[in-house]
């Protein structure tokens, strides 16, 4: 039988990142590509008393439960999110599968086909592909490593007329980088200017290495929560197999997306979400998050020392997050040499997929969080080899 | 501010069921409205034991997993569905939120604005504001206890060129019954004739109560399984927290659905799904839902006795699933009614919202599974009470 499918399916990518996790399933391949945390530091035991507690707890813990999510969890979300200077009430959290699920309904909510989305470039690959599928028009603004250049995107907000801007402004994806407090500032006046929605997509803001600085979250800089969206995952900071991630914002949009959210799944695994807060409630979440912070900044450094000393590539040192973002020579295509690198025992992203436009194919991706310090100087070796024997036949 | 939301947003209803979740949790009301399985046969320490066992297996249980869901789980149900004569593989087995994901997914995939469902009438609720929701356009087939009716179905497969067909066709939500072998066959050979997919909703098909008939799966009749998908859940059978469904059918459309479900979500809770494996390996589920069957049956003949004593209304007496579809008099307005009954501590869900078209404002559903016998029997007194009050005051 021939499959007709429906006219967003065409917008649909097939992912490299699918390609990339069977990479890592193949026993002997070092893996720098996906965007693991590491499980040396799960809170495993902690977890476990977690979910005994859900069980220990009440009949009603298994039945069906409210769209918006696990009312209780949703109270110390709030809490959690007021320590980090964002106003938000219980009522206006949505509990998601995941930030992924939260851009998803977003997106739904949002966006008819041919409306206009602004983003960074390049950006989170995945998001890219909830806006194609559906059928949302991506472009993107000039930028630089302080963030999204206020020029191009006010002329862009001018003309285009954007439906929203989707940014990760603290450790982004791919490039690592955190935006100054100047261009953040800048970003939610213009878009309270030309009244365009943001959506401020945070996983990775609380692993932050250097303690001195600040970097405050878009939703915390505009108290009025008429123009963030603000959404975030427990994926990084505790276990991704729960999948629990949030959204926050104005009411009148996150009624909107429970009203989506119920027809997608109803809700996302009640279980999870009482676990998890069971964990919150009675684990030093935020002393688990230190020494996640010390633990990747030590990793961070074992890859840096190896980049360093190879010529011809360069790399702004991360502050954050679980990415180092690295530019190869110009006429090197990452792409191309993925396969030479697998077969040399290890594996990055080619940063050719994250870009909306004028991909730089020299570009890659490089995962310092998965891998323990003895992985990682193996894995750096392997990659050194690979791309020095390159450069030389190349030059 | 005034948000611009997508064009599809038109089509979201506010559900009526929200605010009946809403009723069930006011501590007075006795509430057959919910399609909530029952607390008191929950295998709760089973489930408990099966995450003990996922914290005790593997480093990697609590990391990202694939999006089509954990292996080892889609191999046991693989040998499930066999059990009941369904063909399938592994691979073409997508693990869901709830089996309410994986019908908004093959939406996703397969409904362009405008497109046709063809769909029973009254059918499921939640499964309408899907369809509406990707602006599918939603006709119903006439049909009888016995299902479609095949004459009306293929004139509407020749002139609407639907694009899928929907149905529940073991007993169905809201009404509660099963369709006869004969028509299951003419929907398939109607399907084949016309090149148009079922898609196949058997939330309930284990909850059967007379062992001697069998209702054969429309996947289990298909077996070149190129036009029916099936879909089920273990929300009624385990318990509903785990929100864990799947769907199974054609590989080329379950693949469409997978890169869907990647941008969607990534994947669904693998803890959920790695317990449930767990859980499906060493536990006894037959058995559990051959209790579950007895004891369901029980319920439903205690309700029944209160509705065979009440004068003015009709109903088929199930033969399975967890629904009793009540006719009154045709002058009854049972959502009008609601509220007193609410108010007399009993609610149902009125039959109007189920409807495509015509809606039968005199119908409403009851749900047998979720109250004690004692609180069944307070809950029937009660709505007896109401129903023969209005039978009198309007007569």
């Amino acid at each position: 039988m021939h499959y007709v499918f429906a006219d967003r399916t065409k917008n649909f990518t097939s992912s490299s990142v699918r390609d990339l996790l069977a990479i890592i399933q193949q026993g002997n391949v070092i893996s720098f590509a996906g965007g693991l945390p590491s499980e040396d530091f799960f809170p495993v035991e902690q977890l476990q008393l977690a979910y005994e507690k859900v069980f220990a707890s009440r009949a009603g813990a298994l039945q069906y439960g409210v769209t918006e999510g696990f009312m209780p969890l949703r109270v110390l979300l709030k809490e959690r999110m007021k320590m980090k200077g964002i106003n938000s009430e219980p009522e206006s959290i949505l509990l998601t599968t995941g930030s992924q699920q939260a851009i998803d309904l977003f997106s739904k909510v949002m966006i008819s086909p041919g409306d206009i989305v602004l983003t960074e470039n390049p950006t989170y690959l995945a998001a890219l592909q909830v806006f194609k599928a559906y059928e949302g028009q991506v472009c993107s603004v000039l930028g630089d490593e302080y963030g999204m250049d206020p020029q191009d995107l006010e002329s862009k907000m001018k003309t285009l007329k954007p439906k929203f801007i989707y940014v990760v402004p603290t450790f982004s994806n791919p490039e690592g980088k955190a935006w100054s407090q100047e261009r953040r500032i800048t970003l939610i006046e213009l878009a309270k200017k030309y009244n365009v929605l943001i959506i401020e997509d945070d996983p990775y803001g609380e692993i932050q290495f250097n303690d001195g600085e600040t970097y405050p979250s878009l939703a915390s800089l505009e108290q009025e929560r008429t123009h963030v969206l603000y959404t975030s995952t427990f994926s990084k900071t505790v276990v991704p197999a729960l999948r629990s991630g949030w959204i926050t914002g104005p009411k009148e949009v996150i009624c909107m997306m429970v009203q989506a959210k119920q027809a997608s799944d109803l809700h996302s695994s009640s279980l999870d979400q009482q676990a998890l807060y069971f964990l919150l409630r009675d684990f030093d979440l935020n002393g688990h998050i230190a020494l996640l912070r010390r633990k990747y900044y030590e990793r961070m450094n074992v890859m840096r020392e190896y980049l360093e000393n190879l010529e011809g590539f360069s790399f702004t040192i991360p502050k954050g997050g679980m990415f180092i973002w690295v530019e190869a020579d110009e006429h090197l295509d990452m792409t191309r040499l993925l396969p030479e690198a697998v077969n040399h025992g290890v594996a990055y992203v080619p940063g050719s997929p994250f870009y909306v436009v004028n991909p730089q194919k020299n570009t890659f991706r490089l995962n310092f969080t998965h891998s323990t310090p003895e992985k990682l100087k193996l894995g750096m070796t392997r990659l050194s080899e690979v791309l020095s024997r390159v450069e030389k036949v190349e030059m």
